[in-house]
């Protein structure tokens, strides 16, 4: 290591970088001449970051990233950067740490078509989930506690809102489908609204409630998505606990694979780190993404008006003759055909929860369905309506 | 594809070969000028596999390989002369299909010590071992369906005698550890005396039995074994049915990490081959195994005296006073301590089955206690030992 940037120069350290060349300004630490590889771990998409990862490529030094953000956001046109300059760029770290997810779509699939990944790719997400459901507590509480042990941040908005893995669904999506990331063909929704009687009443009919940030490819583009979304309990998605991250992956002709391990850390993002240096140590010379930039578009948006899929739908109605089957004439109405069904026993009055999962449907059914069901007089609040995951 | 060469030129396949050069013999298509990269897909340590890869890599042709019993037996010797003349020599699709168990373990954790990996290997002992406990039909009888069915071969030794598994496990413990593969070090048991009623019991202990392939790094070298094994039904490994492969991994740094898919096939095999290919492509020059082939060593075997584990013990006794305490009493005297003991109601007149799993203990003293447990009056046969897997 010749030289080092931070913003404190003196914070403590498990690493001693008193003998390094110290720079105040990261952009004149990756335009010094004597560096091989530029190692970029300052985070954010704008800013000292970009700028630094910018000046290395155009310099034509390798630059080796764990920034999702600078990625997600400005894929193509670094990509293109890079590969003008013959520089590689590197990013195994960005998502799921020491986990080679990355590795695997560019490399280990690079002959397949891949149809679908899908995977828990946000550590506090899933850390606040799996606590919510073992414990019964709220997602403000838990998210409180969470802040409390460093697990969350201060401002928890980038993860708990779904933009963290948004970031990184779109890099996987990008490299499983050929094209560069999209961040702004991605629907992203977070689990703030996730309650613990969703999960509770999902765990009787089979699932628990995961973020899911998911891809599938359609015939018009991709589908790329994060939501809070059921999985079998028996998946390995649905067994991925605590701050585990997780992959699905199918492919045409390698079928179904799983990836499963830490996604942050020092220790994980530091084995990453150092497997992308030596990569270009190696002299591998090959696209950033799965082609050269130049053949690169971003990844286009399937039309959601065409999408199918499946749905939780949690109910609180009036305990009254009649309700049940008000219920099930609206989905008939609007050709959804219902999968299960559990009426729960009332705790609360006379109100009572009625969950059901549905078979395939296109989701303007299912959104045809949900407003017949909320007009229902005896239905007593909006449907809660949650996708069950595609894997 | 510029030549083919194959056993029969007549036979039907899916892909047409009738433009292509025909070799009948591969050593002759190894060395033909006008190819760049060599793939083998012939099989077997030796003979025309063997010779044809020693002849492309002799003249500095990339090999690219699906061969576990090459690689496992000869890898030392081919790398060295692969490393000598600068050719590639790869081999993803040697072990776990399509699933890039190579590529994580040779380069997504080359920074890290890896010190323990376990898998399952071998996609045909895992179907019978998933049908056995399922079904509750015996090895043979499964075994027989499996081959009707084509999921086994006809010689089925080289898979239920776990040979398959040692080769792949020793190869990637070679990547893991930074050796070269040492078939030799390797203890290997098979999984034909597994008997329906080892799973019943092992079930209800919260076990599954599978065919576990693993490596510990221990501190006088590398514990290499394939052997039948409990795994916790939670767990990833246990959740593996039918013909999936899986593997788990630990590394210093990185953590556990796991991986898990198609461990054969036609479609994941060629998955694996094509991203070699394009390895080849991409001009990457990297150590066939973690290091240079001249500093490489076979992994040096640990010294199994010093090895302390868990096992499963099954015991059929007469339901008879003080049999329960001359079994506690045995496994006491040898420092053995008893982690779950379960005594089944008799269904076979006055014999009763007793199962029980240990505390870590060192294997000498678990055999002693099998030892004097066998030396008890009313225990009717030699007990049963299965290890429990260190995951």
């Amino acid at each position: 290591m010749t030289g080092v940037s931070a913003r404190s120069r003196s914070r403590a350290r498990a690493a001693d970088v008193s003998h390094l060349n110290w720079f105040d300004d990261p952009v004149a630490l990756a335009r010094s001449l004597d560096i091989d590889v530029f190692v970029e771990l300052i985070g954010g998409a704008e800013g000292p970051a970009h700028d630094a990862v910018q000046a290395a490529l155009e310099l034509g030094k390798p630059v080796v990233t764990a920034n999702k953000a600078l990625i997600a956001e400005h894929g193509l046109k670094l990509a293109r950067l890079a590969e003008a300059h013959g520089a590689p760029l590197l990013f195994e770290a960005a998502v799921m740490g020491g986990t080679p997810a990355v590795k695997l779509l560019r490399e280990g699939l690079v002959a397949d078509q891949v149809t679908a990944i899908a995977g828990i790719l946000n550590g506090t997400c899933n850390f606040i989930l799996t606590e919510m459901e073992s414990t019964g507590r709220s997602f403000a509480d838990v998210l409180a506690e969470a802040q409390r042990l460093g697990y969350a941040e201060a401002d928890p908005r980038t993860d708990v809102g779904g933009f963290d893995a948004a970031h990184k669904i779109s890099i996987l999506a990008a490299l499983a489908f050929g094209g560069a990331p999209n961040l702004s063909a991605a629907e992203i929704y977070g689990i703030e609204s996730i309650e613990p009687i969703d999960m509770q009443l999902a765990g009787k009919l089979g699932f628990r409630i995961k973020l899911i940030a998911s891809a599938n490819l359609e015939d018009d583009g991709a589908s790329v998505r994060v939501t809070p979304a059921l999985v079998p309990i028996a998946h390995p998605l649905g067994q991925a606990g605590g701050a585990l991250n997780a992959l699905f992956i199918e492919g045409r002709n390698v079928g179904r694979l799983y990836l499963q391990g830490a996604g942050a850390g020092a220790g994980p993002t530091a084995v990453a780190v150092a497997a992308d240096i030596a990569d270009v140590v190696a002299g591998v010379r090959r696209p950033v993404f799965q082609k050269p930039a130049h053949q690169l578009q971003p990844l286009r948006q399937a039309d959601p008006g065409h999408r199918t899929g499946r749905v939780f739908l949690r109910l609180l109605v009036r305990d009254q003759p009649g309700v049940l089957a008000s219920v099930a004439e609206a989905l008939a109405k609007a050709q959804v055909s219902i999968d299960s069904l559990l009426q729960h026993p009332a705790d609360d009055g006379d109100l009572v929860p009625i969950v059901l999962t549905t078979h395939t449907a296109p989701e303007a059914a299912i959104q045809d369905a949900v407003e017949h069901i909320q007009a229902i007089q005896a239905v007593v609040q909006r449907p809660r309506v949650i996708p069950i995951a595609r894997i």
